[in-house]
């Protein structure tokens, strides 16, 4: 089976970004085109691009927008890095790329593009570490979106589930519909259509329920953050799955290139936590579902402490059981 | 602080039942008259009232509705018993009704008035029992919809709730959305705003992210059937519930009367798990949210062990620790 997705989410072409909107999938397919890094910015901001490389990439790209077209490149920095709080691939994009002090716009897109293609070859080796983990005929779990469209290409969590597809070892692969965006309804349980997987929806609170049954053996997710002792910033509800699937005896993997480790937090008490508006809550898909006025809590991400992660599969290797000591034995190993 | 509640879902007056069409709340306030068994078949048929206990009361007035009027009690009973074949209630309430053959119109009419006040008195003494569980300044977490819109009156779990607020004992309530039906969202927000009790609507998996801040000290929630040896289903995400209560050593309370206990099944395991159609997650309200064609699962309940429950409040008094003997010493009593 072919490892080539169908999905593609970023694309440059005529001298423009192009992002497929990923507001309205599945229903519909619009490309929105970015001339600037402030058209780049709200792209971000307004979520027609999300997860973690993505918007790295998005940023990158973005940011050579501004470079092409002779604007300051403090300010397309600053517009930038100010688009979404948690995800720490932004600012590793921006700063790879500002660090090119000398460059013109040409060597910056190159840059951009050496970004965006570093990603799909480490997802690419991401897929293979994770699916060595996974046994024959294994049903899986996924939350959110980790695939094609949150990544450069062929994904995250979900390239593992990809690779491990293309080996054979994939009997089921249930998708949590994640509330309250419904990346896994709207885009996961899409993409893994698209290239022919078998995928089921699950609503977040039946998950626990499906674990009790016994026949699924692995959870796993992405990571927008990773600190220093294993902790993992992930999209809310990561959190939960984590101590359902320890609960019940089975295994918990993060899939996410090394980029995504934070060295400078200790632990994951120390990662800012973005609040979102409650209308994400009390509204879905612009129908009103609670009473007007309604108050919500609206947390983005949560944090999984690394006690509850048996593996962290980098493109570096994988980190098993890890901690302060684990995540530095890997990360200096390069 | 008063016990009564501002919302009225089931009300008889002018020689007519007036029911609260909870399909179309909480932004639609209208009210549907019952004139007949066959009208209140109705209502319960197409889920203007829902919730065991009120389904039940439902049933007993469109009953002395039918016997007001004259008409054949035989066909009011069948015609009833069909609308919802699984509710135990529906035909709890009804058999008491035709139990009492030599009554007449008015006499039915008294008795449907009685079973509603004594569901209410239930819900009051289960209110106080669990009210007296609570610490001062509490914050409780609560799944679904177990007010007054699916009782007679005041709630089960709600009615805890309720009668805590009351005692001066709440600090906020947290109710989770409870996909894929959104009870919590549609339904129990509402009923808290008029009642004026802070609340917060919470996506289901972002519950445990909120249970590790550590403020939620009790997790409340109802009853569909419960089990000789104490294990309980209900809604789906209640057993998710119950394990992250204990994984952060929270208490969790099920409020249920006495006869939601089904003691002709040994265990959880013995009660059969509905799948539901599939299309109550790929859509909502009318919406399709997942792809076309999209597989999913959707059990419409789940079991909770014995093992997870602290305490099962019933109108005769508070099991705690649940198991056959508790269960039994309970029950035994009465």
């Amino acid at each position: 089976m072919s490892l080539h997705s169908q999905v593609v989410a970023i694309e440059w072409r005529q001298q423009t970004l192009h992002l497929l909107d990923q507001r309205i999938l599945p229903h519909q397919h619009q490309l929105v085109e970015c001339h600037s890094a402030a058209d780049a910015a709200d792209a971000i901001r307004s979520m027609v691009v999300r997860g973690a490389p993505a918007i790295g990439i998005t940023a990158a790209y973005g940011f050579a927008l501004d470079a092409l077209a002779g604007r300051d490149l403090d300010i397309a920095y600053q517009v930038l890095a100010e688009s979404r709080p948690t995800a720490v691939n932004l600012f590793w994009a921006l700063e790879r790329m500002a660090a090119l002090t000398n460059a013109n716009g040409q060597q910056l897109l190159a840059e951009a593009r050496r970004i965006h293609e570093e990603d799909i070859q480490a997802n690419l080796t991401m897929g293979q570490w994770g699916s060595e983990l996974l046994g024959d005929q294994t049903t899986v779990y996924t939350h959110c979106n980790t695939g094609a469209l949150a990544t450069g290409g062929h994904g995250t969590a979900l390239g593992v589930i990809r690779s491990a597809w293309a080996d054979g070892k994939i009997r089921h692969v249930y998708a949590g519909e994640t509330r309250p965006w419904l990346q896994g309804a709207r885009l996961t349980a899409w993409e893994l259509m698209q290239d022919g997987i078998p995928v089921s929806l699950v609503c977040d609170g039946a998950a626990a329920q499906l674990f009790r049954q016994g026949d699924t053996a692995w959870v796993i997710v992405g990571a927008d953050r990773i600190t220093a002792n294993g902790d993992v910033a992930n999209k809310i509800g990561t959190y939960s799955l984590a101590v359902l699937a320890r609960h019940h005896g089975m295994k918990f993997m993060v899939v996410a290139p090394s980029t995504t480790f934070d060295l400078s937090l200790p632990s994951g008490a120390d990662i800012p936590i973005e609040q979102r508006p409650m209308t994400e809550v009390t509204r879905l898909q612009g129908i009103q579902i609670a009473p007007d006025d309604c108050q919500a809590i609206n947390p983005s991400f949560d944090v999984t402490p690394a006690g509850l992660i048996d593996a962290i599969v980098t493109e570096r290797g994988v980190i098993h059981q890890p901690s302060v000591a684990t995540v530095a034995a890997l990360l200096a190993t390069h």
